[in-house]
């Protein structure tokens, strides 16, 4: 690699600034973004991401599902191009670096390598992937997903939002149902910069995650069936009490994801109570769970485990607990090459790092079922995100793009002169 | 007691029959009645009333909040009458003998007496009060209530419906508003027989309720405020997570009301989780808890213990709990020379019997704190109230109207011939 390449750095405030202009379309009241997937706020995104790349002189071409797809040539065009971006679309009341921070830090690397006058021996091919979010479309991921072959473009084209608009209304009505066959344009691997939406880098001041896995999820559907009866005349041990069966049953889900820690997390995250009364012991209760982990053998375990617990509950109880799969996903495996480059890159800028497992699902992940794919990630405040007040600093966007600018260059290599 | 008097027995047929005959005043689909106070329904069973007393002898007047008082005379009209009776509104999903068993058995024990021919030396009074249930209008027990002076009359014309009707439109509009002014219809004593809305009399197979106290209440408004995060990137010992707080603190109201018990409940009825998702630690939660018991050192224990349970929660868990006191009622303490005549009826009769605790609120719980008042209780069918499923054996209810003949005699005298 050349000298100017090994000090290369990304222009901080230029990143800064185009992160900031770009959330001004969805801007909400209390300074986060609403830009729902195929949304007329997409679009205006769409249509300042597509000229801001052929600015920077690449040629963007957009698919059958409305991802866009921005090539900047290398010297030897017979190689697949390395990827790297994410998603501008939000949550409805999501933040300005949800997605955004690695699609813009993608345009930034472009930018800083144009202005640094650098060619790469193999082509570059910045990525916004459709409808990371699923808040208006299911399933979320879904540009990605059909990117990989798990769905076909026909069956994501009919999918239809709560106003029972199709993805193919959407995208014909904001002029991004693209020519290009979804998966024609072949990448050989996927680097993708995104905040952590979690609390552990920030709470261990790292600068930059080396994301090595994404968590396998499963949901479950649950139920408890007890028997409603009056709070004031039925004494305690009559009692067949469907909350406090499911709080027994939080506190397991608690429990057994502590046990098989650190890599594994449990949560309940709705209970409704089917009729509600300060003077009415409940009776029925739908609830949902949601465990994760990294490794197949503690995701086998979270199950076992969570339906023991369950059944227990429910027979010392005398109330019927039912606990039904929803989705399982399996854990991902990042490339152990392409994590590797991007733990060289982050120790080379000199910047604090860890190995980090991704809790959310990220467009990577499904990727990572094709072609190799890595992820930096970097500290969100409080960890929170899908919110408005989702924030990130500076210098830590800065340095994310770093570690994303010399991973793709280790990865790309840089032409001779 | 002349001997007619004491082998006296009400008539089973006529009374399971009144039962069933004023059921089809607000009859459901699924065999329930839905008899909302002062709406066209209760008009409906309130005319029949009226005849049926008329029809019996008895001078009906109503007082100013539409509570119905008909009179039988005694042998002595100096004497203040002994009160009998109930109400006959119902929840807007109720059963068909909740409040109408006792208003209709006071019925039976005066039509018993008059087919006798047995006057009584104190006057007799059936008492049908208004608004017993509360669903329509707030407070619940609102005749009994401004009755004993716990509220002017004025203050209760005034409370208003869901739909903006107030209780004094809603009592012209069924012509229900009396001219008699609230409290003017002295009673001696009151007495009132009741389904137990409980399961205790079918789980001890005993067929009547002594009910000696009324359960003092306690109820609370609680809010939890941890901190909403990801299901997936936040490790389980960084949560803070509303739903697992409140899984402990049901778990503690559980646990305090049964080591104060057996004279204690408590229970926690609503739970609502701010914005509930699958993927989305709660970091919010509004729950409400209802505490009771009839002995005062057990409610300020229950209170006390709640309290510092909820604290430690709080702070061990590092969120937030708040706990509002929203009402407390004290225990009521039924006249224990009316107890004690109900109990005597009870053994003389031959029935199977216990003490009991109302753990509901009555009409005859306000009335105590004015005049001598005791409740009669018979079994419902798995403890049921408050629902179409309500039900209780006519052996059962005539087995209550008979106890309730017997103490209305005790307490009246039988006029000597």
């Amino acid at each position: 690699m050349t000298s100017i390449a090994s000090n290369l750095q990304i222009d901080s405030t230029r990143l800064w600034d185009t992160i900031h202009e770009t959330a001004k379309f969805g801007l909400t009241a209390k300074g986060g973004v609403r830009r729902l997937t195929l949304g007329p706020e997409d679009k205006q995104v769409r249509d300042w991401f597509r000229a801001a790349c052929e600015a920077a002189g690449l040629q963007v071409h957009v698919d059958g599902l409305g991802s866009m797809f921005a090539l900047r040539k290398g010297r030897d065009m017979s190689k697949l191009p390395v990827g790297l971006g994410s998603h501008l679309d939000t949550q409805p009341t999501g933040g300005k670096f949800d997605g955004v921070l690695g699609t813009l830090a993608a345009l930034e690397v472009v930018r800083t390598l144009n202005d640094a006058g650098i060619e790469t021996e193999t082509p570059l091919c910045i990525v916004n992937w459709t409808n990371e979010e699923g808040s208006r479309f299911a399933p979320a991921m879904m540009g990605s997903a059909a990117y990989v072959g798990d769905f076909t473009t026909e069956n994501i084209l009919g999918r239809k939002d709560a106003e029972g608009v199709s993805v193919a209304e959407a995208l014909d009505g904001i002029g991004y149902r693209g020519q290009e066959s979804v998966g024609a344009q072949k990448l050989g691997a996927f680097i993708e910069l995104h905040i952590e939406q979690g609390p552990i880098l920030e709470a261990e001041a790292k600068t930059i995650g080396v994301v090595d896995h994404g968590q396998g999820i499963i949901w479950y559907d649950g139920r408890i069936t007890g028997f409603e009866s009056h709070a004031g005349s039925t004494p305690m041990p009559l009692r067949r009490d469907a909350l406090a069966a499911l709080s027994e049953i939080v506190l397991a889900v608690e429990r057994i994801a502590r046990e098989l820690g650190p890599n594994a997390v449990g949560t309940v995250g709705e209970a409704v109570i089917a009729k509600p009364s300060r003077n009415v012991i409940p009776g029925e209760i739908a609830f949902t769970v949601d465990c994760r982990s990294n490794d197949d053998t503690v995701m086998d375990a979270l199950d076992k485990n969570l339906r023991l617990a369950a059944a227990e509950i429910g027979r010392r109880r005398n109330v019927e607990v039912t606990i039904d799969l929803v989705w399982r996903k399996a854990p991902t495996h990042f490339d152990k090459t392409l994590v590797d480059a991007v733990e060289t890159a982050t120790r080379e800028l000199g910047y604090s790092n860890r190995r980090i497992t991704s809790g959310a699902g990220h467009d990577s992940c499904n990727l990572n079922t094709a072609i190799p794919a890595a992820m930096i990630f970097v500290p969100c405040k409080d960890g929170v995100s899908h919110n408005e007040l989702e924030d990130a600093t500076q210098p830590d966007c800065t340095a994310g793009a770093n570690v994303l600018l010399h991973t793709v260059l280790s990865l790309a290599g840089v032409a001779s002169k």
